[in-house]
């Protein structure tokens, strides 16, 4: 079907820009737009006014990169948080997924992204260059590289390793196995070889629940 | 899982406020809001005024309730459609929809929903009042309800009908069919039947290609 051509240019324009939000096309775009304008106009203007306030307001801890609303972030600035141990995520969501299980009290760097030749992202674009000299200046013992278990995320963990394996710290990664509450004939055959390579201490597992 | 707390109250309010839009929950909201955080501001800053701009500036017309800029919509103040033919509608996509065709020049009547007593929505909601008057005062022949093929568009079908039925007009329905490029195995049995029911003169058929 041909693109209908819009009755105002102004809406014109918001379904562009709301159409360049990653996973809403055109057509979703302009449902949106749509449902807007048939709403009280103050739903619309309260959306207008918290998105530009989020992009205004909103920056990220210049020492981790987490968003955050002042120059260090809540975390960073928790002197209760343990400093020995630094998490390396991929984004800012990572973060939030880990703060939400309770298990981990100490602090994190945000990478923004991981290394992908194929879309041209290098490790310039995201932020490593200075996970080295943070490590050094922070006390930090332990690097808990908490990546995705993807081509991407091995990439980075790997750079990120070799980045930081002289620094006389201990470097860690996330556990892979057979997730909690799943059967065993639905799981992969890689994450369960690796579950059985790497098993632990019946005893270890008891301890952890 | 739980809900994680956000680092932010202004990344909080921007993610409660994007996740009232419909289709959108609080994970994709998120998403959304890293994502403008994570590009440059203007991207956000040119959305939010999209946003502003349209539930400041675009209104409905008057006369048929479809958008517009003016008080007037480009439709019913172009002197070169046909005044004669009105065709009802549920809302502004089904106009562009047909416009998109081209194969109607009349002008529309946009009911801006669709009656739906389990919902709420009664006649009162939508843009049903005003119908018999614009019929007589602007000399409408022809009425073509274009609803869905819905309990609620049957229902509302119904009623437009009710209203308009002793005016002394034409008053017709979509066809419904088997659609073109369709198999007949594939179409519903429903379908399938009322296209036997409302089988056209085959020379017809030919002249509408």
């Amino acid at each position: 079907m041909n693109e209908p051509t819009l009755p105002s240019r102004i809406l014109e324009n918001a379904v562009t820009e709301i159409a360049k939000l990653p996973g809403i096309g055109r057509k979703t775009a302009l449902r949106l737009a749509l449902h807007l304008l048939s709403r009280d106009k103050e739903v619309g203007l309260k959306l207008a006014e918290a998105i530009h306030a989020l992009v205004r307001d909103v920056k990220t801890c210049r020492v981790c990169h987490n968003i955050s609303e002042s120059d260090l972030c809540d975390i960073c600035s928790d002197p209760r948080r343990d400093a020995s141990r630094l998490c390396v995520v991929e984004d800012v969501r990572d973060v939030l997924a880990i703060e939400n299980t309770g298990q981990f009290r100490g602090k994190y760097h945000v990478l923004g992204g991981l290394i992908n030749p194929m879309a041209g992202i290098g490790p310039s674009d995201i932020a490593v260059a200075d996970l080295p000299e943070r490590i050094q200046t922070t006390g930090v013992q332990e690097l808990i590289i908490a990546l995705p278990s993807t081509a991407e995320g091995d990439t980075t963990a790997f750079f990120v390793f070799k980045k930081t394996k002289d620094l006389s710290i201990q470097i860690t990664t996330l556990a892979r196995g057979v997730a909690i509450g799943e059967e065993l004939e639905y799981a992969d055959e890689i994450t369960l070889a690796r579950s059985i390579q790497y098993r632990i201490p019946f005893e270890t597992s008891i301890k952890s629940l």
